[in-house]
């Protein structure tokens, strides 16, 4: 890998992102209107918040619930801070100064923090690397980013620096091993590098990755043996890293922390792992709903190939790591690919962890149920409801990106957007689109300055066959790179490109290797994967159902589908009708059985 | 099978259809201005319509030619009347009134009328059943059909009348045994039938049906052993026919007639062997472009899923004769899957048979080609220039159909046409659509007076989803059955109706068993296949292109490629690219190698 490699993209926040849309600004409004106040109150009626009072000595009483909980309160914070970003609102903002405040008066004079250890076992602290000290501190850190973003109040981001001071003065070249278990602070100092520009929390993050594969990990995880090192990504140095391995959430930070040191530093040394790993997730472990983590096992990884459907673990969080560290990538290398799995985890695999209501979510996503599987409004362990709440307001990050000519079209929603390209030229940006919906996609580009630039619309991977006009013209100043068809023009205000891109229902199969899927096909149009849900189809018996690749599909769009949704309903001479939904609705209505994949009815057709 | 389940549609003759789009409108026109000129100039230059003459006494001079040249002037006289009734072309008629007293002088006494036998050997009259004097008789009467039907003038439909009661004296139960070894008489007199009324000569078209496989054949072929009475359909008795066998053409034209005589007599005696053949044909033996016979030996069949690529023959005629029979087919059982096959035929098999500048012809088409194949002028054997000179003319028979309960719509072309529905309902129906560019469809159906009726529209079989809305709106009065979705409702003045065909480019592969195509793919678009052509792709080698099956294509659109059509432009990444261009258009430009099915470049995708 040279360096001359990297593109060094830049996200386009979605500060700068207006979502008009009726896919997304609906689920938007729910997370602010239901699922905020949701997790907030679960967090005060299971203690998580009383936990930092607790620990100020402001309350009586002994810690509650886990000893990871305080990551629940930071990610709840951090997704309130992200959706204030777009909608103020001073009583959500009053709130949460109230708990910063307990939050600052727990963390202890040296700078600790960590309300477990603190109430229950202040000599364990530093112990026992499982034990999600940093991990908790890492979340800390991202929500005082957040915080400090959304409204300039320093107070929660001092209390980050003040913990991420004490870690660089305990932990280092020099000083204490340490390998935290569940990695996320790696990540999270980046945030705090950034707007603070303090160099010594990047030289941290780096060493923290470095610690790893070097026998230093010490803690129960590490003495199991049927699980190992590998189980935290601790079994070889992090520039070796070859395969996945391990639990799948951990594994996702971690290379989103790679990914973003060997930015910061402008550096390769990383960039063959991550590459290498890559190829191995996308092409061998992923779930076409982009979710990852066969089995609830180690909640991660087996072998390649091993996806089961019924068992299927894809955690919720880990298919919002898939988009965390494919985005990372997508904006070092300025490759299409990393985007088109970004689109297929946000589409799938990650909304279907979020009810319709707000208020119900899946921790476990499978690919196939007998009627078993439903969403709950709170778990022990609630890192899924709480990273949905600080994903969904932040959706924006992934449309656009600037690239070093131009601009980048990632994801295809209705809306506005503004992008600085080239020397402070403001381009403003018009997205008229029904995706996911309609292939169909206008947009208007509005430079500041009339000037030569480079609009790149990703060709999502699903999309066999385009068309794409200029100013209503063909156009031939167009390449064709990395996934993207490359628009380089003088642009004027006010240029129109109109993109059409084919979107049939397609029937997909597996890569042969995948056993549970052998002889047999799943309904996919557009990013969105179809399911068939037992409210829709009575008539047949989970498990049993065939369907031949020669089916054809009525397309319908249904308005009154939760947020409105197109199905798909079979048309075959012979068949009973089938009706397909998206598979991020299932479990919604009545409850019933779910498959994705179904078994294939040979045809006997000449031509398939 | 009952004869209850006989749809029994009438077709809409192109009489009543009118054809207005840019893809067959130039093609009719191009027939009409350069291939009818051209066919008769052939046929005078080759002494063919001279031999009439010559029989007549009114020329000196010897036969020239081949024995069943006669039916090549029958064939254009036949495509000029159909031309004639929706262009009338006063000089046109005139010269064909000059030809038609020739062959009315030609005819002898008794009726008889080959101009070969009758020059050159009047004593071998009806000795060898393989010397086409039946063929030849028949597409005289299949002229005389049109040409009194485009003017009204009886001359040449009396000489078919009297040449059909001289076969009637002389042939049939009681009287000599024949099996004519080209078929074609035996349709033919089913024409004859309708327009007359002469009961004789349907029974005389179903005794021919009958004599064969009774070992009544005689004649060179029946002794060439590696031959056989298969080779001309007499192997077995009709009613026993289970699969395709012989020359391919022969074959079409019988099973054209099989379903004719059915029809007529509202029987379902035929039926179980048409129904058996038919799979045979379409689901082992057919070319993806509609074109059938895979080899020059017999000008016919082999085996179940022998198809070759370069040396496939696929004769222009026999993909016409799949027109022909499947029309007959779809019209007995109102299912779509025999339109399907008219489609694929249509555009692909039969087209390509016929140069843009419409003076230059293919008699074979093969789906390969290093460069050495080339249209030309005439041939010796020209059945395949004067078979598309009387087919193009009436391609507007095969797009709509007057059903039990309504209309049916089986082919997507721009235009207007009327048809007939329940008592005296005459509906008017105005088709706008760029197919087979662009797969929506617009349709204003307006009746006389305000009815219930069906209104049914085929669903392509290459076609995977839809979307279909009256007046604007989802409609959910309807029921999909054989391939047709079933509008039925109270139609109103000026309903419209907006079908959706989403028309991605497909990848297509061939069932295992076929040979030439494992490990291979070929394009497809809506109704057109695709190829690759040397004048397009310069840099590739013929033989040793590789494509992978998750390759994604600019869909362009080139007014200046002929007429104007649709090419596809590979863009994936790492590809050189490759431009595409539809079948039927190759060979136009310069002259190159052609290839439709390439070899496919495994892919490491997970999902495909």
């Amino acid at each position: 890998m040279q360096q001359t490699k990297l593109a060094n993209w830049e996200q386009v926040p979605f500060t700068k992102v207006n979502i008009a849309d009726t896919f997304w600004r609906p689920r938007m409004e729910v997370l602010q209107n239901v699922t905020l106040k949701a997790c907030f109150e679960k967090c005060e009626t299971t203690g998580r918040i009383a936990n930092f009072a607790k620990a100020a000595g402001l309350m009586e009483g002994k810690f509650e619930g886990i000893y990871f909980d305080d990551s629940d309160v930071y990610k709840v914070i951090e997704g309130a801070a992200y959706s204030l970003m777009t909608t103020p609102d001073p009583a959500l903002e009053e709130k949460i100064d109230r708990i910063v405040d307990w939050i600052a008066a727990a963390q202890e004079e040296d700078g600790y923090l960590c309300t477990y250890f603190t109430l229950e076992a202040p000599d364990k602290k530093w112990t026992d690397m499982e034990k999600h000290e940093m991990y908790c501190g890492g979340h800390l850190m991202e929500a005082a980013v957040a915080y400090y973003e959304a409204t300039g109040k320093r107070k929660l981001l001092d209390v980050a620096c003040k913990l991420a001071d004490h870690y660089d003065s305990i932990f280092g070249p020099g000083k204490r091993h340490w390998v935290e278990g569940h990695e996320e602070i790696e990540l999270a100092l980046l945030k705090l590098y950034r707007i603070t520009g303090e160099e010594r929390y990047l030289h941290l993050s780096e060493w923290l990755l470095e610690e790893r594969g070097h026998g230093h990990g010490v803690g129960m995880i590490w003495e199991k043996e049927d699980w190992g090192p590998a189980y935290c990504q601790d079994d070889v140095p992090v520039k070796e890293i070859k395969t996945v391995k391990g639990h799948a959430v951990r594994a996702m930070y971690l290379y989103t922390a790679m990914a973003d040191v060997a930015r910061a530093k402008n550096s390769d040394s990383y960039l063959p792992a991550l590459l290498s790993v890559w190829e191995n997730v996308v092409h061998k472990n992923m779930y076409i709903t982009g979710g990852i983590g066969p089995t609830h096992q180690n909640e991660g990884f087996t072998e390649d190939y091993d996806l089961p459907n019924e068992s299927a673990y894809c955690e919720t969080c880990a298919a919002i790591g898939m988009v965390l560290w494919n985005q990372r990538m997508n904006l070092l290398f300025g490759d299409a690919k990393y985007a088109d799995v970004i689109e297929r985890a946000m589409y799938n695999g990650v909304l279907s962890g979020l009810s319709h209501s707000g208020d119900k979510f899946f921790y476990v996503n499978p690919l196939a149920s007998n009627g078993g599987h439903h969403r709950k409004s709170w778990y022990n362990v609630s890192c899924c409801p709480t990273n949905l709440a600080r994903f969904i307001p932040s959706i924006g990050n992934y449309i656009y990106a600037k690239s070093n000519d131009g601009l980048a079209v990632n994801l295809y929603v209705n809306g506005t957007s503004e992008v600085v390209v080239r020397e402070n030229n403001v381009v403003q940006i018009e997205q008229k689109t029904e995706y996911p919906w309609n292939g169909k996609v206008g947009l208007v580009i509005t430079p500041d300055v009339t000037d030569e630039f480079s609009v790149k619309l990703r060709i999502p991977s699903w999309c066999k066959s385009y068309q794409v006009l200029v100013n209503g013209a063909k156009t031939d100043i167009l390449s064709y790179e990395k996934g993207y068809l490359n628009l380089r023009r003088v642009w004027e205000k006010g240029d129109i490109i109109e993109l059409l891109l084919d979107m049939p229902v397609k029937v997909v199969r597996a890569h042969p290797l995948v056993q549970a899927n052998i002889g047999h096909i799943a309904i996919q149009r557009g990013p969105i994967v179809y399911c068939l849900e037992e409210v829709d189809n009575h008539h047949l018996q989970y498990g049993n159902i065939e369907l031949s690749s020669d089916t054809q599909f009525q397309v319908k769009y249904q308005k009154d589908l939760l947020d409105g949704a197109i199905t798909l309903t079979t048309t075959s001479a012979g068949d009973e009708s089938y009706t397909f939904i998206p598979y991020y609705i299932w479990d919604n209505r009545d409850p019933g059985f779910m498959q994705v994949w179904l078994r294939e009815r040979e045809t006997d057709a000449l031509y398939r």
